[in-house]
């Protein structure tokens, strides 16, 4: 039977890799002083579902519990999941001028930090590689997971991109955006790096990471991804702060959502006018004024429908999995029974 | 006969390689809008020194001007090193706040672009990994050529980080500087992505890149990359502004540079005072006060007389090369003809 992992048992993982990437850059000397900052550098946290589904999906594709070497090795992997994560969220911090993460203020807006936290961001990334290559050089898939990472990489760095140029904060302008470019923001900033990648890792671990089984894959956590993506939009606005553990601020913040989407598209003439005149602004009179048209479009009701529409059909191709391959539904059924209906 | 590149030639291979890469970004289905973006980040240019010193250095190992192919895909290394270049310079740029590179506008403060910037420089770093993939895929030394940008990336983050924490330009404090945070600098933020970078790649496409041949390339090319940054230096401040193409600003910048470190190492206490209260202020007088400190210490002779010794060092380095495993003297000896007593 597979178990599942615990955040105190993954993040007993990490101390080890931190030893590893200081003994790393100690061997180019660097002086003591700078050793120090880059061990300050903690910008790791969180709530790890990214990190913790590598051995969570290795142990469902191996139906037992994990060893230890064995679940050394997978959360390992999982670790540089976050990595890569906290590579973009402090970049995305700056690039969003954002003010707060995870409760705290945002890296970039730390004492003494400041516009270093770019350089910071690219060692976070660079660490990734230090482990692949201390913990997997030797492993048959080595060259694999090192283009898996580069891949992902710039795939999120697109759906960066299309975000930025979407949804400036400071430019409002709703005929920028569309579903498309939703679609094309959520699964390119999102699901492959939250969804696919961990899921990716874990069958070039085992060594099954056949063409067929990183296809049906992909096929299935591709729109799990976008789904999970369009619920944390819905909680933004219709979700209760003590639950989601923040207040939404998506619409002050001009975001390319999927309500504001799909209020578009459904907006008569003089809805779409009260959209344009009230979104994205810095306050709380106008965005009132946009909760009080979502309510009255029925955007919650829609989202309801679309969730038991998708979730239906994802149901369905996980049904339809070919398992011959090694591959499991369970590791599917583990990641969509951990979103359907969340309410945090 | 070896033959030498030029920047023309070396330039007329540029245009493949970015449809390349935008044929890689259409594949991901970006939006035509963004497809422009990313035509748009033209970032690249300039003297293309470390570029062409990878056609330059296969031609030298093989001692015959290159095949259309061969010149090809060394020229494909060379625009790599070029990337990594940009990547970094769009980056630095940032956290440097500066305001104009090679005579233009900073990427970052062109119109439209700000901090979107920093995807933009991580594109550049994912535009290395598609090229590599493309190319090099099938190449016997794939995963040594992964391995070396990720290495070399990561050291020159290194010297980045120091750079940013020794000499932060609103903060100024001599007592942070030292000649041996100097060395550390120089070699990791410009050294080995500069020099030992493109012999390095020349070595790995000609299959002969033996711990021996990489080793003895890094004894001789790092000191070469110090020395010249040492010169680049020396020229900000005694150079000539028409032949260096600017007018240097380290003084003015704060910057930890090798006559204000030389400066500190034999100044009197008075002189130190002098330095303290004129180095790093963004005004014309106090840098004329510090410029003549500067000749006062007669540095201007203290460099040549560095020069002269370094070289010599650098010569006898080259002279003792063990050519028997394929590497070549007269790679290091372009690559010092190039630099010994250049004014530009």
């Amino acid at each position: 039977m597979a178990k599942t992992t615990t955040l105190k048992e993954f993040e007993s993982v990490f101390p080890k890799l931190v030893d590893d990437l200081l003994d790393h850059a100690k061997k180019y000397n660097l002086p003591e002083q700078f050793v120090k900052w880059y061990k300050t550098v903690n910008v790791i946290g969180g709530k790890c579902n990214r990190g913790m589904s590598v051995p969570d999906s290795v142990s469902l594709l191996l139906e037992k519990p994990l060893s230890e070497e064995e679940y050394f090795l997978a959360s390992t992997l999982g670790w540089m999941t976050e990595l890569l994560q906290a590579f973009f969220l402090v970049s995305d911090d700056i690039m969003d001028t954002s003010i707060t993460r995870r409760g705290a203020p945002c890296w970039y807006r730390q004492p003494d930090v400041g516009m270093v936290a770019i350089n910071d961001s690219f060692m976070l990334e660079s660490a990734i590689y230090t482990l692949l290559k201390k913990y997997f050089r030797s492993h048959p898939a080595y060259v694999d997971l090192l283009e898996l990472f580069h891949e992902v990489t710039f795939q999120t760095e697109l759906g960066q991109l299309c975000d930025l140029l979407t949804a400036p904060e400071d430019k409002i302008d709703l005929d920028n955006f569309s579903m498309e470019k939703y679609q094309f923001i959520v699964i390119y900033k999102t699901a492959y790096y939250s969804f696919y990648l961990p899921v990716a890792l874990a069958l070039h671990q085992q060594n099954i990471a056949t063409p067929e089984n990183l296809k049906q894959a992909e096929d299935i956590l591709i729109p799990l991804g976008e789904y999970f993506q369009i619920q944390d939009d819905y909680l933004d606005n219709f979700g209760l702060p003590e639950h989601i553990g923040k207040i939404g601020t998506d619409i002050q913040d001009n975001k390319c959502s999927w309500l504001v989407n799909q209020a578009l598209s459904i907006a008569t003439p003089e809805q779409k006018k009260i959209l344009e005149e009230n979104y994205g602004r810095k306050n709380k009179d106008n965005e009132a004024v946009v909760k009080k048209l979502y309510d009255d479009l029925k955007l919650e009701q829609m989202y309801k429908d679309y969730e038991e529409k998708r979730v239906g059909e994802i149901r369905k191709m996980i049904d339809e999995i070919d398992e011959s391959g090694g591959l499991k539904k369970t590791v599917f059924e583990s990641f969509l029974s951990k979103i359907y209906k969340r309410s945090k």
